[in-house]
């Protein structure tokens, strides 16, 4: 008998017919003899609805009072599934964030749990009753209700299997597992059998939506071991988990592709000490978070400063580095909303030397230009002109054999 | 300055543009200086949306499942107003019935009120700031959310303000107060000022459905001075107090209809003890709810036994009626679904004869038939047939009267 939590995002609870086969999904694991815990989100569209009625009324509204709101969505679905699995003769109880409690901050639409008291809800799986809790949401130690932010259930059924010691905790969603790269891109793309939480934290944070990066950094704080897998369809999904738990690791785990991003040089800054501070003081400043960062030195004493920022902020940005260019004299600001990031991602790296050589020449080889480069200790990303990203990923998919066989569960 | 309670029901916050009318509303009270509560059930249209929602999924649902759903319609409607207030420079904090809290017994769907802490909200108004209370739920010992059925918010108020010893607790709806009868029969039906609590009981156990009867009793046990107003007009409305708070009390303060009756009369029961409870008692059993009982014994040695239920349980106590009738050896059962009750209300029967024979007299006057009549302390009902209902009511109304202009506030 295994404890294991199971997460059902808005689109699989997003009708009453996905409740009533979430609940056969559910029963079906506790015929298997699996004590469980259901974590849901709110009904898919629930959470917009009840956004834009609030700020129909106040705008932002305010934030105390749109988690009390917000928090109603999941309040539905637990009430629901409950009732779903009673009605298989399955003994189901509800759980509010409140009701558990699941204790958090005062930051209210994006509360960080700062505990978690499992007893309630050991006590009922005890009793042979599934726990249905509501994600997303906790209270402050004032007794208001908070929401953790968007995506925030999927945390909550991380946190929840960490409290809980669960032996798994499995996220349930629109796909059927991690992808080496997106299918719509490159057809032969292979769902991963496993993944370690350092390469899904980058492939999440670059693009791949199918966790949220803070229940990873949860998940992998806590060791607790993550599965992704399809509610619409039977599989084994992917499995997170430590390093140690994959017997041989692949030398590269997925290629993604990154279209948020714009870039911004400019061009002829004294090359000195304490410039990049004073060029990127202003942005952070104005709450523009800057990913990639690149300074090029001449040989007359000047310097190239080119650095990316999301889309959304590039036109901030670019009225910012103006200011800056013109304080420091520099020659002029250039800007390119046309680029993407294409980045490889592996624990592999680690140990093998002169893959960033073998990404380069093989993009090379198909003659598509690097705009920049930046590179981590699992992952390498270059920014290439917008028109050459999918061919990049395809050439890069290719290169280091990801088609094929999937790897060894 | 006062502490006012003020209750608005689902018609009152409907829209988006009804919210804001009611921060207005409630601004206002608070610009006078008064502290306010302010209690708010669900947007209308909402409960029965999560009910269907509910039966959809399970039938009948969960109880406790359930009011986990049901109470979200409340919980959405305290963070929209506490919005509106803020947004209108008022100082607002909502609060939940577990929030307060308001503790209930665990009868899930119609729970009834053991307990309320009202010291946050006191510290809250002593704060200058205005509670927001969601209507029509609270908690159990255990934590599980409870609702109080439906109208339970009237006695959420009302029990707030017996909690805070408020001066008033205003209950705002879509009629102007309590009038001396229906004006969709009687346009010169008049808004009564004052009415005492017993008045208002009969008036809405009667069919008067301006406020929930449960509120009433509450509101008598613990004295709460409560009005009913417009939230669509400006208007003193109707205050229900105390009968020393009344200076002068009319002979009659009301007339009501209630067409939701039909009776039945088993023919020939023989005349002997224990007759009454051998009929009744399969009837109650079946969870049929009677109104008036009449007994005739004849010369013969029988009795005719004649009763009043509701409309909806006419076939299911028909059919009850004639097993009973069988096993007495009772002559015939014979039923009349077209049958009104007409009844006069007023405390000042209590010190005037001859009010009974002066209504018989009225409705003979104008060929009103009476089918039964009962008489409890400050009510007198006739049953009449269907067609002469409103007929009646007018004759009662110019009778004993009650139009002309309103009484002395």
């Amino acid at each position: 008998m295994s404890l294991i939590v199971q997460k059902y995002g808005g689109t699989s609870v997003g009708t009453v017919e996905r409740i009533q086969a979430v609940a056969e999904r559910a029963g079906k694991a506790v015929q298997e003899g699996h004590q469980l815990v259901v974590v849901v989100s709110a009904m898919s569209g629930e959470t917009d609805r009840l956004l834009n009625l609030a700020k129909a009324i106040q705008n932002p509204p305010a934030p105390r009072e749109l988690d009390a709101m917000l928090s109603t969505g999941e309040q539905v679905t637990i009430g629901l599934l409950a009732m779903a699995l009673q009605a298989r003769g399955i003994d189901a109880v509800s759980f509010t964030g409140g009701q558990i409690p699941i204790t958090t901050d005062s930051a209210y639409n994006k509360a960080r749990i700062v505990d978690i008291d499992a007893t309630r809800v050991r006590q009922e799986l005890e009793r042979g009753k599934v726990a249905v809790v509501a994600g997303f949401q906790g209270i402050d130690a004032g007794g208001s209700i908070t929401t953790l932010g968007r995506g925030g259930s999927d945390t909550t059924a991380v946190a929840l299997a960490a409290a809980l010691k669960a032996d798994e905790c499995q996220i349930y969603t629109d796909v059927d597992g991690v992808y080496t790269t997106d299918p719509r891109i490159v057809p032969e793309a292979r769902r991963l059998d496993r993944i370690t939480y350092e390469e899904m934290l980058e492939m999440a944070s670059l693009g791949a939506k199918v966790l949220q990066i803070r229940s990873v950094e949860f998940a992998s704080k806590y060791q607790v071991t993550l599965r992704v897998l399809s509610s619409f369809m039977d599989g084994p999904g992917t499995l997170i988990t430590t390093e140690e738990n994959i017997m041989e690791a692949a030398l590269i785990s997925g290629v993604t592709l990154n279209r948020d991003e714009a870039k911004l040089t400019i061009v002829g800054v004294p090359d000195r000490p304490g410039i990049a501070s004073h060029i990127l003081g202003p942005v952070a400043d104005a709450n523009i978070e800057v990913d990639m960062i690149v300074q090029n030195s001449g040989a007359d004493g000047s310097a190239d400063f080119t650095f990316t920022v999301h889309r959304n902020d590039y036109e901030r940005a670019l009225g910012i580095c103006q200011a800056t260019s013109a304080e420091l004299k520099a020659r002029k600001v250039e800007g390119d909303r046309k680029i993407v990031k294409v980045s490889i991602v592996g624990v592999g790296m680690r140990s093998h030397a002169g893959i960033a050589s073998r990404m380069f020449r093989a993009l090379a080889a198909e003659g598509v230009n690097l705009q920049m480069i930046s590179t981590s200790e699992i992952k390498i990303s270059v920014v290439v002109d917008e028109k050459y990203g999918e061919l990049a990923v395809r050439i890069l998919h290719s290169e280091f054999g990801l088609a094929g066989a999937s790897t060894a569960a």
